[in-house]
């Protein structure tokens, strides 16, 4: 075991995500048999008290002050960006191009252009042996790793419904303040980058069908909000009083779909809403498919669990609650006994894994940036749509 | 009770309808207190045995093989329309002019001009004391009726989104047969019209809202399916060879939403669907609604129940399960103890109770055929909708 | 259709219970072809006021103030006892007695020693082709029905397992009245007799095993109660201020019971609870079977479905939402189409139908005095063990 | 930070519980500010080559072979055992004695005496500012913590009704194999001790009253099991062939309790039920209480929830489902944002920083020592009385 080579990382941004990431580089081996021991050996951050406390915090054994430092450090083989998406572009280009691999958070980039560009680099790097992941961590959710299997395995048949929406309610209250989320120089989007993007993804992935064209509709209901004196996370209840800044994204997102199809089957059509204003909806990443066969569907409020429908039990079928917790579920087999359920944060940790398999196997690991472009394609379209009377729109443009 | 003047009723249609029409009818006295009581008169068919055994079966005093010599009857107070949507323009007219007060299936018609025509004469027959109505019923289920009582106390503040869906699974076999519901001759549209009908009358009735504007999308996933050597009604199994016809309605219909938000408030956006292909759902018609101080949500499935979130009592909010069974609730005192469910036919006979009340007490009873045109003008914006690339299309084509 | 055979129903009781059998005699013919036409011929009260107002709201044809006239009346086939559950050994016996057939509402008697007659003389009685029948209506719930098919097809393998609750709260309330339901020389007992009852029978008719021994607990919460000035039906708000006078039953009812196992296999144990006191619980009658196969799980509050795990399908079991609302499931299939639930009154109309068909066919019904003897003696049973320090106690005291 | 003072750790056993427990040592400090830094010391086990793999695979900074030489280390400060039951009273006395800290799992032993003389060692070294805690972790479950709160807050009334459920079916198989959890001489019990304890211990402490007597059954279905040729864990999967050894625990236990009351307030019953033999239920930890004002309910397989009900919303009154994932929630706010839940494990992590805290406090940690013998008196009275025809038994043999 002392034998094992290590992967040295260096993160860049220690808020949220960082937490989430820093928890599954120190976890993971403890729980799985890494072929590459995870190494901790710096995190990135402007401010240098704060960053010093995050490394102390989040178990990191130095720091530094520009990310560039950090691409600069020949003890270093893996950049992992957690910062906001404006800065996604340059600094994954940058790693790759140092010869770093790269683990990038979603989106991948506030618009298409800087996602091609990271794409191209990313594939050339890949040749090399540089190999770039995009943080799209709920598909590593047991759960919806199951739909995918079942969904491969052709247990639905021919799928005809997609219904997929993520509905949280932390801007409900009109005084939640105006942070970098909100502001669209920085985040790109609102509900439809942030978490409309996750379902894209998850709806493409699971189907193994690409959306092909979107009719959209964006909405922003509270159009100025307080301004946050300082940096405020999710969920942080602002100020009633003071003064107030404009809000530049979208509160909610819908767009209807229709997929490619894939391998010879007719395409699904697709229901898609992404909202923080569905009030009592907390983190409700849902994702149904309705197939010839077959029907499945998860919901992250209730994330250890997939209902799965099975027309061949007909008259006596019913969506089944699965608790996908047995050894032979995807990852679950490595933590604890059947019906002890995972929570948020393992799917970050299941991330590593995979990274860190493919990594060590030299293979592309999924999803890879071209995924991630795919996606951001989709956000594009939608975009598009919205400002054009919801005419339809075909993603990529073609 | 000897005193109670009759109000007698002659039907047109004995099939699904009529049956739980009739059953209405026969029960609303037994368990309310009617101003007027109900007498099951005539029932009116083509085909004079199976009318006479329907007669028979149903509980109706005599029959007539012509819908029009049920409106010569003198001893017909009125007319309950339960025959397919395209002869409802005829009978519901030929009706009113004749004096019958009349309770039409819903949809009102195949077409918005035979939907204008009809609420046209209904209005000038009202202002004679001859009263019409629209047979969505699931207003009158208790839950629904307590949705739309919470909404008109304020207790959602502002209402941000509606997601209505309606999922049946009925057609997911490519080898059911290819009933009058297929045929858009006789049905005017598919899922759209039948069930998604129900969705928009339901969205609109409980928000207090009209529907404005739309995007839509129309899928028809089976394009031929066996024909039917007679008719077979709502989830019936067909054969597998044998020859095909063309179906020439919508499987599943998918929409966006604005709605025109009443009273000084400003709008909700919704998401309507409807299909008939969602394996697994059975009768899922489900209404949400977020609002700035509370949610609520439905779903047929779980008739009884109403789900409630309100914000007040953040943070140990939760959705809760109202079982709408208690006294207090709407039209379930006149039933069971608490905890006792109702059925689906309970709403019928709910219908039959308020329509019964209106006609005695001389004032409209809702909703009205103008309540119903306003959905058909939905319905046909969806279909302009579908036809345009998705664009967005106002409502009434104003 | 007009000859069929009358068969002329008499009635004892008009409130609750005969409001619901009234529904069940008119409705049974218009859904299901009986062999026999179901005639409300009368009903049987001491008020001849109430009892005519009664007849007129429930639809049956003439009164009499005193059930023995009913019994000696030619025209009545078949006396419905809904009196209180101290007048049912009298009635019954001189029904039987007489010629009629009896349906008689649970429980059977107040004790043992009654229902023991009662046993006696219907057992004689059926000799004769005279038949009687106690209503244990929740076995006829499509769900429970289907639970009984399920069992007795093997599905479960062996049962290990029976999980018996019936959960109410409408007595949480200190001040609601003391009714006949709280004294015991009226009702036998309280929750015991009144709910306990239905949960043993349900668990002895699904499993097809007896319970054979107990070890019990009683309790009653509230010792003294406002008196009611009149008759307060189930549900009733009380006073909170008045004379209280004691209540004399049991609030809530715990055992742990052996099953005897039936055919060669093992007996299952079990665990039971009544109680009116369960805040929040309105209606929850609930019972899970766990076998050595499969189980399954049901709970009155989501009374159209039944809830079914099948270890075959591991690792990817879990339990699945039956809606019992198929064509193929039990009396679903006369009604309406699947996943239009039915409610609480729909068992009392299947059980007229099991009970006419098997006059008809001059075959003992289901459940038989035999049978709910059998419950009577799980009753006396847990009484004696709850008066005994909760000692081991044998069913039948043998 | 790097003033923080040193806890250093040394755990006995390294098997799941083992696992659980450094995870939960190495994640504390990353996600809560503690006041004393916990230090992997060492972990002993008996086997050199096993313990020295896991102590590498869990993070331990060094091994032994022989508790007794853990206690002996000066550099120790804290006993984590985490052995079977029938090393407890040992450990736990030894390392005591040396005035070292206990954490000790649960069952604190595996008969009341044991426990008895570990409660008075522990008591004295409290006195020396030596302290104890028994690891029922459940009672760090954020919504049991919550439900304390509740129930601490007076939010239920006086409590009537506990229901408290721990069904698993890793045994339903016939052929899992003879573990040392099925050997009475290993493990003191089957489910009562293992999984029975655990709703013993969060009944009496969300309660806040304790189980005064009971009335008991117990039960082994599977008598005879294949011997396992090595050590098995937790839902292992056995063969069918080869030799048999006798069960000498129990499959199930069942019992009625009642509780004291606690101050001034009339005691609650109880039904208890611990079984691996529930087919479908994979961890159904769960607790409901119903009170004269509210009720409550948990399932652990929905373990991010807490169902509520508020007779104060009476008529439109219903469970409510909490997230317990609010920031104002016990534990939660250290994690992620609401809606994004926790796992199984989060509990152990709870536990070390309620523990520590203590510690740092110079105050008792709870649950102490007392708390577990108190358990363990239960345990003792279910199985007097399940060995005495489930005779009323008062806990404590007063």
């Amino acid at each position: 075991m002392t034998e094992t080579k290590s992967l040295r990382v260096g993160m860049v941004g220690y808020a949220f995500m960082g937490a989430a990431h820093s928890h599954a580089w120190r976890t993971a081996p403890r729980f799985f048999d890494l072929p590459l021991a995870p190494q901790l050996t710096a995190v990135a951050g402007r401010d240098p008290e704060r960053v010093a406390a995050a490394a102390a915090k989040l178990g990191w054994e130095s720091t530094e002050t520009d990310w560039r430092r950090l691409i600069q450090r020949d003890d270093i083989d893996l950049i992992d960006i957690c910062a906001p998406g404006n800065l996604h572009a340059e600094i994954a280009i940058a790693a790759l191009e140092a010869g770093k691999h790269v683990l990038c958070e979603k989106p991948l980039a506030n618009s298409v252009s800087e996602a091609e560009r990271m794409t191209a680099v990313a594939d050339s790097a890949a040749a090399r042996g540089v190999f770039s992941m995009c943080g799209f961590s709920y598909r590593r959710t047991p759960a919806l790793s199951l739909a995918k299997r079942l969904v491969d395995s052709g247990a639905l048949g021919e799928i005809r419904h997609v219904r997929a929406q993520y509905l949280q309610d932390w801007l409900s209250d009109a005084n939640a303040p105006l942070t970098w989320r909100l502001d669209k120089a920085k985040s790109g989007s609102g509900s439809l980058g942030d978490i409309g993007a996750h379902i894209i993804d998850a709806a493409q992935w699971v189907t193994g069908q690409n959306v092909a064209g979107v009719s959209a509709l964006l909405e922003t209901f509270v159009k100025e909000r307080p301004i946050a004196g300082d940096f405020v996370g999710l969920g942080g209840h602002g100020g009633t009083s003071g003064p107030r800044g404009p809000v530049t994204v979208d509160d909610a997102a819908i767009f209807s779909a229709r997929f490619d199809g894939g391998a010879g089957s007719p395409g699904a059509i697709g229901v898609f809403e992404a909202t923080r204003f569905a009030l009592g909806r907390k983190n409700a990443m849902r994702l149904e498919l309705n197939g010839s066969k077959a029907s499945l569907a998860f919901d992250f409020e209730d994330m250890n669990s997939l209902w799965f429908y099975d027309s061949a039990q007909e008259p006596n079928a019913g969506f089944r609650r699965i608790q996908v917790t047995e050894p032979e579920h995807p990852y679950t087999g490595h933590w604890w006994p059947v019906g002890h359920g995972l929570g948020y944060e393992h799917a970050f940790t299941h991330q590593v894994v995979d990274l860190v398999e493919a990594i060590a196997a030299g293979k592309q690991p999924s999803p890879s940036f071209a995924d991630a472009l795919q996606v951001q394609r989709v956000l594009e379209a939608v975009e598009v749509s919205a400002a054009d009377e919801s005419r339809w729109t075909k993603v990529g443009g073609a």
